[in-house]
């Protein structure tokens, strides 16, 4: 097992006018061999995952391990930004490991190969990357001295926060107790109408103003009549200064999805504070975009420059973007290419025989409709304990979150003020009170899980 | 799907001069288009799953589904010899559903090429088998009309019962509970010591007299001294009735090894009737076969002697055997072949690096120590919930069960005078009150899951 140093990257709050600590997470960063197969005994290969580690404040005498359950990316974005996972650690005398998913990052199965064909891109699934897991928690505690008493204890964050749940189900021998923020479980097919998504974003844009909301409802019918000629192509690729010249209604989908992905990205990171998650961004991101989109009473042309001011927050706020890439929207550390792969939601409208034609197109592979409701449930989470959901509410994936108690130890927490995951960043002085009555409650339940995983022991 | 009509074996109780009903249990048989791999994209091979179903009690306004989750045999020899299902189901209005595992009996995924080699055999794992059976019930629930709101019961004895703990412990959004019947779920590496299991074969025989203890203890001295040259290898061959005469050491071994499985068989087949699971046997077969081995100060050929006339009990009740074959011991429909590949556990002395050997030599395929103690637990259950772990302190299986209440729901049941899975048979005149109770307080669980469940619903 090779280790190298590496320092986490390096953040500051520049542009809040207080005194903020400046953070720099260190750890070490390991590789462990894994099994491309976990369930079958057809595939023998296996590759090297990656993982960080963090032991300067644990307890060697059982302390517990704090353990994040890597999601699409690079396991290093993660690393950054789950500040809460580094600022309670030394309180609990905690190691903490961040895990790797497997075909992000770079712990690919099969090099650049892993994403080409079936043959190489079929293990790409949760239920493979949660045994990696399980085989990485079971050997750590096998091998660092004082670990073998020591509780896990799983954070993740959106689909991170579905595998933290998923694990603590599926794996309650394994970890003791999980910490599941903006987690959709409930986010399939049967489970939650396809609509409410698209409803709570615009409902975040409204709730600055009506007239931004408006804006970008007339916007699609401005691109649409203005894209309809040469001359407004042109028009829209240089006033937009799109990197990529429109050409085709084809280059004018594109340009819509990627402007649905940007209000849907703004409404998730909508944080108090200026941050670079899934883009730099000033604090509270929807007021400033909508601070651009004040009069609804524009048409065309008028229209579309409004709203390009607004839509220069998110792609240029740091003022170094040249052009407008309608083909990249988010840190290019979060890999969407191997997230179309794995990806079974979709803003409305939803239209699965479409889905299921791109995905076959694309992937050569044919998506299960049920997998996730069969494979880890979704209706009720009764038999379940020791789970902790919590959803922002300006957060849209929330409507797919649970958002009630299922039980004294399956409980959710709300942070009306919330947006994607905010519980999981570093405590931060512009914080609302809601995030931070989040964070002792979870500490709460924590603290409960590692005590009963003591007494458990001390029974035995 | 084709269906067609089977009926069940025809089998009566004729040696016990008492009025016992004779039973014809009825059943359709069914198919299921299966995956081969649940678990990964990389393969979209398909299989046939057989299945079998008797309504003839169901109520179809959400009545209960007791499924048998089969283990490693022909699913109609499980459907003969798992009475207590057919004898509660008009009780409580249930649909009786026994579903083959695969590679056993007729659901073989690649034909005969099933057992060759990785590329084919990879599969055979309880997680897949798992996945087969949330895909049957899965696909049940939605097609018969009347079976979208009905809690599904899991039965199983044996590995039977470790499947249908474990489908309870991964997959409670699909059945309610379960009844695992001599379920060795703790007979795995670091949960149980490898000689417990020898300890209480043993512990049966000497139950019945100490002399027959003795008798099989110095009878693999006297064998390995005896088959020491050629005259003693044929006396042995014609003595025993040997289908095949001993030739070579390697014979006598397998002789040997042949002879722990019947040891081992007896003691958990040791039933207080008559009964034909592993082999056709009188009640209580271990009284009979020491009834023979009274002689402990035998040695040599007399010794040997002796010894047949007990094996005789078990190679040849019914009087039809014309010789003894060592290298065939259980009924045929149990299939040794697969089970091998399957098989983790083994008596004392345990021998892990031979085991692999063989595995590698046999199969292509390494064994993984810690395959199960990761994937389903072991040490506590703590998080479980709604299984019966029943054990008969006869069934040497019973070192590796739960035998303890691990919580109010997760309860263990205790057969002081069970053979192996014994509660799961028909109910019979002479059933030991212990094994009454038994079934009386496994009915009382499930008529409590059952409940919760329709309560659950109710407040959805």
């Amino acid at each position: 097992m090779a280790g190298r140093m590496l320092l986490g990257a390096f953040w500051c709050l520049m542009l809040v006018l207080v005194l903020v600590p400046c953070y720099a997470y260190k750890y070490k960063t390991y590789f462990m061999t894994q099994r491309v197969d976990h369930f079958s005994f057809a595939n023998d290969d296996t590759f090297l995952q990656r993982f960080l580690i963090n032991d300067e404040h644990w307890d060697k005498n059982g302390g517990p391990i704090f353990f994040y359950a890597g999601n699409e990316g690079d396991i290093t974005l993660f690393a950054e930004n789950t500040g809460f996972m580094w600022d309670i650690a030394p309180e609990f005398k905690a190691m903490i490991v961040f895990g790797e998913h497997r075909y992000y990052g770079i712990s690919e199965p099969y090099g650049n190969r892993s994403l080409t064909v079936p043959k190489y891109s079929g293990y790409l699934t949760s239920e493979q990357a949660l045994e990696d897991y399980v085989a990485l928690l079971s050997y750590l505690r096998f091998v660092i001295e004082g670990a073998q008493t020591s509780p896990v204890i799983v954070f993740g964050g959106s689909y991170g926060g579905m595998l933290a749940a998923w694990f603590r189900i599926k794996y309650p021998h394994i970890v003791q107790g999980a910490i599941a923020a903006s987690a959709p479980v409930r986010q399939f097919t049967d489970f939650t109408p396809c609509d409410k998504f698209g409803q709570k974003v615009t409902e975040d844009f409204a709730n600055a103003s009506a007239s931004c909301a408006e804006v970008i409802r007339k916007s699609w019918g401005a691109i649409n009549s203005i894209t309809a000629n040469d001359e407004g192509l042109a028009w829209l690729s240089k006033t937009w200064k799109l990197c990529k010249p429109l050409k085709s209604t084809a280059d004018v989908d594109t340009l819509k999805a990627y402007l649905m992905d940007v209000w849907t990205n703004l409404a998730m990171v909508d944080y108090p504070y200026p941050a670079n998650f899934l883009a730099p961004l000033p604090a509270y991101p929807v007021k400033v975009v909508c601070s651009h989109l004040t009069d609804s009473s524009h048409d065309g042309k008028a229209l579309l420059e409004e709203l390009f001011a607004g839509l220069t927050v998110y792609f240029n706020y740091t003022g170094e973007s040249k052009c407008l890439d309608a083909g990249q929207q988010a840190d290019v550390r979060l890999d969407d290419q191997g997230w179309d792969f794995q990806d079974f939601f979709e803003p409305a409208p939803w239209d699965f025989q479409a889905y299921t034609a791109n995905c076959q197109k694309t992937w050569g592979v044919t998506p299960r409709t049920y997998m996730v409701p069969l494979m880890y449930g979704g209706w009720s989470f009764k038999a379940a304990s020791n789970i902790v959901f919590s959803n922002g509410l300006l957060d849209p994936w929330s409507t797919g979150g649970v958002l009630w108690n299922v039980s004294e130890s399956v409980v959710s927490v709300i942070i009306p003020e919330g947006a994607h995951h905010l519980d999981l960043r570093s405590a931060n002085p512009a914080d609302p009170l809601s995030v931070v009555e989040a964070r002792r409650l979870e500490k709460a339940h924590i603290t409960k899980w590692i005590q009963e995983f003591k007494q458990l022991q001390g029974a035995a």
